[in-house]
C-alpha cells in the first residue's frame, strides 16, 4: 500500500444492520473505487454499531490519523439515527438547526405532500461549523465537518452526496493497475513472484486466488503510479505465467 | 445492540483488494449472519491493509476488547500473505512449521500433482500454541490462537473453515428478529416509533429506509431474545404502520 505523497482516508460504516448480517454493505466498495480513482488511499474501513461511544471514539481516532474520513449511515429522522449528534460531540461543538438544511427539508416535505414534523426537522440539526453536502435524491443534506464527510447510508443517496464532495477532495498521483489472470495455483507462481516484487518495489503486486468450478486460479494484480514501470512489470508477470503454463490473460484493472 | 450476557466478536478483513475497491467483500456478511445465529454479538468489523504494523495493532486491540476475533485473508503462499507471522508477533510467540499442517499440505500437493515447494511450505508455518482449523476445500489449514480465529480470504474456504470453528464457540441467548415493511417514508413513522422504542427497551428497533423505483419505504427491524415480547412489539408496529396507511407486511427476519 503506497501512501507516498497521496492523501489517506478511512471509511466508517455506521449501522447495526451490517453487523447483524441483515444487510450486505455496498457503500464501502463504491467509496473505495472512487477514492482510488481520485488518488486518495483508503487505508482502513470500520463497521461500527449505532452506539454513541463507539461512533465518537472511532471518529476521533480516525480524523486525527487520516486526511479524510467518510461516514455512512445514521443521518435519517428516526431514533436510531445518531450520527450528527455524535459528530458534534466528537468535535466538542453544539448541534443546531441549520437554516439552509431546514429550508431544503421543508421544500422536500412540500414537494412530497408530507408534514414537516419534529422527526424530519431533526435532519436539519447540523454541528456548528459544518458545511452542507447536497442531496439531490431526497433533499435532507449530509455535511462536512473539517475533514469528516458525513453521508447517508442509503446507497443511492450516499453516491449522490459523494459526487458533491469530489471538488473538496485533493488527490495525489493516480494509481493504475493491471491484472494478469493465471490459470494455475498460487503456490506455483509464489516464489518467482516474490522475486519480482523484491526487484520492483514501486509496483505493488497482489495475488488473489479464485476458485471456480472446482479449479483454482490466481489473479495477479499490479498497481503503481509509474505507468511505464507498470507495463514493464506486467510484461514480466505475463511471461512468468506463460512459462509456468498458466495461460495468462491481461486485464486493464 | 444488546450485548447483555452474550459474547462479543470482531471481524478483521485483511486485504488491500477490498480497500482498493477491486473486490466486493462478502465474508463479513456470512460471518455476521452466522455469529448472530449462534448468539454471538458482532460489535465491530475492520478492513485493514496487508501491512504488518496495521495487522498487529488491530489484532492486539481487538483480542483484548472482544471475546472472539475472526480474521480473513493473508494465509496463502505468496509474499503478500503475512497474517500468520503478524499473529505470532501480536502474541509474542515464534512462528514454526507445524507437522500436521505440513502433512496436510503435502497430501494436497500429492493429490494435485504439484510440487511441495518453499512457498507452499510457508502455509505450514503456524504460531506456537495455536491449534489448526480444518480446510476441506483446499487442504492448507487455518488456525486458532487463543481467542483469535485465523481464516482464509477465499469465500468458499473461509466458509468451510468457519464450520470447523463452530464447536469452539460459546454463544448466548439467541436473538430473533421480525421485519415490518412499511410503504411510507421514515419521517412519517419516526415519532411514534421512538415512543415504542422507549416503551420497550428489550426490543431493539431499527429503521432502514429503502428507495426503489423512485419511491421510499422503510423496513422496521425488531430484534430481541425475548420471543413473546418480540411478537407483542411486532404487533404494535404493524398496527402503527397500518394506521399511518403504510400497508405493513411482516417478514420473519
Amino acid at each position: 500500500m503506497d501512501t507516498n505523497q497521496r492523501p489517506t482516508a478511512c471509511v466508517l460504516i455506521i449501522g447495526n444492520e451490517i453487523l447483524s448480517g441483515r444487510t450486505q454493505d455496498v457503500n464501502l466498495n463504491f467509496l473505495a473505487s472512487n477514492l482510488n480513482d481520485l488518488g486518495v488511499v483508503l487505508v482502513e474501513a470500520r463497521i461500527i454499531a449505532d452506539v454513541e461511544s463507539a461512533i465518537i471514539s472511532a471518529v476521533n481516532e480516525c480524523r486525527t490519523t487520516y486526511e479524510y474520513v467518510f461516514t455512512t449511515g445514521g443521518i435519517g429522522p428516526t431514533h436510531d439515527d445518531i450520527t450528527a449528534e455524535c459528530i458534534a460531540k466528537a468535535f466538542g461543538v453544539d448541534l443546531r438547526q441549520h437554516p439552509t438544511a431546514r429550508d431544503l427539508i421543508a421544500k422536500l416535505c412540500n414537494r412530497n405532500g408530507v408534514e414537516l414534523n419534529s422527526a424530519r426537522l431533526r435532519m436539519a440539526n447540523i454541528p456548528v461549523g459544518a458545511t452542507l453536502i447536497d442531496n439531490s435524491v431526497s433533499g435532507a443534506p449530509g455535511f462536512k465537518m473539517e475533514n469528516v464527510f458525513v453521508l447517508a447510508g442509503v446507497p443511492q443517496i450516499m453516491r449522490d452526496m459523494f459526487q458533491g464532495c469530489r471538488q473538496s477532495l485533493v488527490g495525489g498521483a493516480l494509481i493504475k493497475s493491471r491484472t494478469v489472470t493465471a490459470y494455475l495455483a498460487e503456490g506455483t507462481v509464489a516464489e518467482p513472484l516474490r522475486a519480482l516484487q523484491e526487484q520492483f518495489l514501486q509496483v505493488e503486486i497482489g495475488s488473489y486466488p479464485f476458485y471456480q468450478e472446482g479449479k483454482f486460479g490466481t489473479n495477479l494484480v499490479l498497481r503503481s503510479s509509474d505507468a511505464p514501470l507498470l507495463e514493464k512489470v506486467c510484461g514480466a508477470v505475463f511471461n512468468l505465467v506463460e512459462k509456468l503454463g498458466g495461460r495468462p490473460e491481461i486485464m486493464s484493472s
